[in-house]
């Protein structure tokens, strides 16, 4: 039997409120055992590049990131959030280490085409370097992940946080029973958007595709979702989404995919 | 006899030439065994202070760290320097890893005293956790640092590099003979400052103060050299001082402590 792995990931939400963020970093430094961590961004970047006249560009939706863009994320998501919680995790007991995809070669990725959409500096996973993390999680490291990838050519990529942690979380099945928990401001899937007590316990992936087709999940919630379903997918032993409150002993109320 | 380790100290003046950065991380990548980097600031953070209306504040011409100081310093030495050196160099086959004093615990500061001036949100070292570094120098891992340091209780702190660069290499004298190169601009210490070619190929302690005492000495000079005699007092291997051609193979010319 594998050793299990809590791989979590918390959301901008959870980055852009300090006490929520204090509390959770408490309580994730004391989850026994391995465990890697991957944070999203929040607003700060957003923030600074207005700040600086970076232009922030948007397609259907979706952020482009320009080589500025790619600056400030770096700056943001690599330096100010990453080593603020690893400084906080380290007080806490638990020995983190920061991380992006270039440090170790950890997240190989391929820079996305342009074709249809050209998104920029913006790369999709092609590898995890399982051995580099495994080799730190054995000596009681926690690698705490920002979401910046890298072609191996020297450039710096941005990644989707959600999109980072699946991987991780799959690829370090090699090795452990991996535990993916996607950690945002809501308890969890909810039935009715509009009701924070209407958490669905369980969701399988028939039933998303139902609720996706009815409407009834709010079009922010999809991508994650569609990354909770690939993980199972990809042998991931636990798949779960819910609030903070998901790292806390107990059983939490969050939804867990089947 | 103990395995040799280069500690290397890259300063402002090479990371604010990327066309001679480029040259020496080729060059520091292709060093054969266990070394560690550690890298100044730059021109960037000022500039981004100021694009940011944060003041930059000096007291005798030293720089004083505001909390948002702070935050600069941690975006841009921590987060967008650190992460594009470590890109460069892995694309060059020199597996690094990136890190602030904060990740593994790794450079355990005080921060300094109010009294007589108050320099901020500084720190001085304390400690370095050689164990950290000995485990991924024995993974083949190069270890890249930025001057920040961390109090133990969640707080980050701005550290002068040539100190942490010292302290580093004392420290790890624990495990290896250590060699320690500090790079910057000028091929070595000048006897005369405005001629290139009158480098000191040796320098002694009772030298330095005589060139100290009669003004020869570049002022920015003196705390760097002060760190040199600081490091070969507590036993490091090997002291230079040079600039960036002293990691190529051969015997560049530079300045040697004695």
């Amino acid at each position: 039997m594998k050793d299990k792995l809590e791989v979590v990931k918390i959301g901008g939400n959870v980055i852009d409120n300090p006490n929520l963020l204090e509390e959770f970093l408490n309580d994730f430094a004391q989850i026994e055992g391995p465990k890697i961590l991957v944070h999203g961004g929040g607003k700060l970047a957003t923030q600074l590049s207005e700040k600086l006249d970076i232009p922030v560009q948007l397609i259907d939706g979706r952020r482009i990131t320009s080589p500025e863009n790619l600056d400030v994320v770096t700056m943001v998501y690599g330096g100010l959030i990453n080593k603020r919680i690893v400084a906080k995790l380290v007080a806490n007991g638990c020995n983190a280490i920061g991380l992006s995809g270039a440090d170790g070669n950890s997240i190989l990725a391929t820079k996305r085409s342009t074709n249809p959409i050209d998104f920029g500096m913006v790369g999709d996973v092609q590898s995890i370097q399982t051995d580099f993390l495994k080799l730190l999680l054995d000596a009681g490291i926690t690698p705490v992940f920002c979401a910046i990838s890298h072609d191996g050519n020297g450039q710096l990529l941005n990644t989707n946080a959600d999109t980072v942690t699946a991987e991780i979380a799959i690829a370090m099945q090699q090795f452990y029973d991996a535990n993916l928990m996607y950690c945002f401001e809501k308890p969890g899937v909810l039935k009715d958007v509009n009701d924070l007590n209407s958490v669905l316990l369980s969701l399988n992936k028939q039933e998303y595709e139902q609720m996706k087709e009815d409407g009834s999940i709010h079009t922010g919630m999809l991508p994650k979702l569609k990354n909770c379903f690939y993980a199972l997918e990809n042998k991931v032993q636990e798949v779960k989404i819910g609030n903070t409150s998901m790292v806390k002993p107990g059983e939490p109320i969050c939804t867990k995919m089947y």
